[in-house]
């Protein structure tokens, strides 16, 4: 497992409710108290400005807001697992999983899905 | 940097029409093929299917269902990243740098950016 | 209402299944036979479509691509809104009853919503 | 055309800060001084709170809520075409158009589209 995932996922873990986390000075509790939509409009939302920053690239922009708005889009997904008890490491091992399967087994399970014929 | 995601970004990589990737065989070269829009939409597409599967865990369907479309919204984020030549080792140290940025400071240079007040 | 909005929701209502729409031969009914998700997907995949028209347009591209795809948005926004019984009147009279309520009131029930302050 | 959505359009219209419209007394003033991102980022989140209220009606909660989101998206188009000079009724005559074309005629043009064959 990468570190720094295991640490930020461990940090956004710390920051629920739960946990102690505090709205009145942490971002990610915040989003907690918020609840799902506002984790959820987060998602949408990154995605949206990781495409404008990777069409501004190409117009002549710099590529490191392609990077900046991915980190953004991991960060918010990171929350989302961890609002459904879900961790960084089970999207990894799924990652491994599909990369491992036969691309005839998983073309024939998912329409679409990248497999072992990515 | 993980493993996983090492191994899945040089997968990516291999998969560049430059690297011999062959759009007949390859989902990723099919990709690479179409260009940036194709990609641009699938993350578009996934960040959608990412909110459907959480809206439907919540509503008595399975949890699973979001850790898979997690995985295929990381998935087309690494190939938008070697779209552009970035990696995810890229990502992970922007999310590491955040991590350790104080957070006034990364407060006062981006709005609503989770910092150190994650 | 439009001429032209009542004259498309009816031709999308006549393509429902039960009123004898036809998937083999018509996209709509294709995509009502598939369900709420299929349709949700286009509402996704048309938005993001729509940002990409955009920003190719500022590009140099041709302003044209953004009526499209906001044409394209339109369009399954009314599939969505006939999979819920709903029509494009209501949404017209919500927009003419948002622009008629006075900012005040709008403001103090709904956060950042367009009301008279629009 | 629809008299709501010509009056809607003008109103926007009317925002704009050649026109006269103040950021500080208007909503869509302020977007248009944010300018083209402010507004495509209104469009990604729209969509995903119209996905996301779709879903909350079928797991029983409120079919309006779909509305709103419908409006709401609506809105920020009729922004997003004013920011580009183009007006609804554009939208409008497109929508006509592909619901006369021959689905014959459109399909050959336009993969996917609702053409005749809607």
């Amino acid at each position: 497992m990468s570190a720094i995932l295991d640490r930020v996922a461990d940090i956004i873990e710390s920051r629920k409710l739960a946990n102690g986390g505090d709205p009145a000075t942490s971002y990610v509790s915040r989003l907690f108290a918020k609840g799902d939509d506002a984790i959820l409009k987060k998602i949408g939302e990154e995605a949206t400005e990781t495409v404008m920053a990777a069409k501004d690239a190409r117009a002549g922009g710099d590529a490191s807001k392609v990077l900046y708005e991915c980190a953004d889009l991991w960060f918010h997904t990171l929350v989302l697992l961890a609002q459904f008890d879900l961790t960084p490491q089970q999207v990894l091992d799924e990652l491994a999983r599909r990369e491992g399967v036969s691309g005839i087994v998983e073309k024939a399970s998912r329409k679409d899905a990248p497999g072992d014929g990515a």
